[in-house]
């Protein structure tokens, strides 16, 4: 999966779309394992300010950060005060006019709403498997941290497209009419319907008597009320923290 | 997704099943990354004797073993001398016969199956996406290794049924014969049609000007030649590895 081109519609449309098959996946996984309240309850390990996945978590952000994960503008992590990366690679993001990615970062509310999700797609109870749900819950939140945050290519296209417009707003600061000017109800509803598509089709060869099926209905109610609006958010965070003109 | 129960064949069978549906997501997930083969190469940070994946997988092992994890007989680690674990909870596991899990371990076996297969699934070529490759190549190994290591379960599920025709093979230590004993070539054959049919249908929504598609036959044959073969040689080292009578 290449970076997207701001300049073309269908490599922006189509790299925010490719998200929606590994969200799906990451879900449908997930709800493999009880709900297991006690994996988000705070002060799991005498810690009162974390939980179990809180402090899983972060372990890993160490070692993702280490690895150079967050060099990726789209790759934002749950934590702060992470180790520096280890990878001396230069990656180059001209298209990206921010000066410091994590200017533009809505992880605390992607998990906000995750954390609402997990009773909805998972059975009730505690099955004790408290580690896999955790690992699970990670891969869910990091890739709908990817398409949620991807919302920085889509506002720079957006932008590309209509220069003046953009500009304009952005020189107002005007926060409302950014978000307006953004919005496409049409687009939202095509993705909605795209994802109950898909969200069929991938758990249409499962053995029910082997594994939890997730409703499509739930999933497109997570796009309309967290992931959508979430990637509206971060265009309107993008173009308030976007540096230079042109 | 509960621990199988030996005393019932619907729960093992389901278990395997379920494992089919992790491992095609994952493969697929990972086929949107370039084959990568720098993600291979040992020597990659001036070390002569690991890659960027062995590096990546061991930082994660680590992590994942003071977290837990590998007290489950079926989460075998990739690496040895890993640190143990913090979490106090027992876990226990009457039906699993060995007094450590490690004597059957058949990873190493599973990463050369799995390289081999990359350039199989992934477009030629390198994308720069290392990071990103790797991540995709531990999720996948790491439920290979589940599936592959839930041969213990199978085999202490054949020997319930059987008990005088296996501990008759144990005590032989006769490994052809217990490979012969548990092999099922229907069974085997069921499988991979599920497979090629799960493989199908997971990827029947997908629009492939966005995302790469897996055909069907090569992961088909990965199970073929490796996974199956695989899970047999982990109920021979169990059997050879089990203490114990009745």
């Amino acid at each position: 999966m290449d970076r997207p081109n701001i300049r073309n519609d269908a490599s922006v449309r189509g790299f925010l779309e490719h998200f929606e098959d590994e969200i799906l996946m990451h879900l449908i996984s997930r709800a493999q394992f009880a709900a297991n309240p006690e994996v988000y309850r705070r002060g799991y390990n005498g810690n009162t300010y974390m939980g179990l996945l809180d402090e899983f978590l972060l372990d890993l952000e160490r070692v993702f950060s280490i690895r150079g994960r967050y060099k990726e503008p789209i790759e934002r992590p749950f934590n702060v005060g992470l180790p520096p990366s280890h990878d001396n690679r230069i990656v180059e993001h001209p298209d990206i006019r921010l000066t410091n990615y994590d200017a533009v970062n809505v992880t605390r509310h992607i998990m906000e709403g995750y954390i609402n999700l997990v009773p909805r797609i998972c059975q009730k109870g505690d099955d004790g498997q408290y580690g896999s749900s955790a690992e699970h819950d990670i891969a869910a939140l990091m890739t709908i941290s990817q398409r949620v945050h991807s919302g920085i290519y889509v506002a720079e296209w957006k932008r590309f497209k209509e220069p003046e417009k953009f500009d304009n707003l952005i020189a107002k600061r005007d926060r409302k009419s950014l978000l307006e000017a953004i919005t496409n109800g049409a687009v939202e509803d095509e993705v909605l319907r795209r994802v109950h598509k898909k969200a069929t089709a991938l758990q249409s060869e499962i053995n029910p008597d082997v594994r939890t099926i997730v409703p499509a209905e739930v999933i497109v109610d997570f796009y309309r009320e967290t992931i959508i609006p979430l990637t509206k958010e971060v265009q309107v965070r993008y173009f308030l923290n976007r540096v230079g003109i042109g």
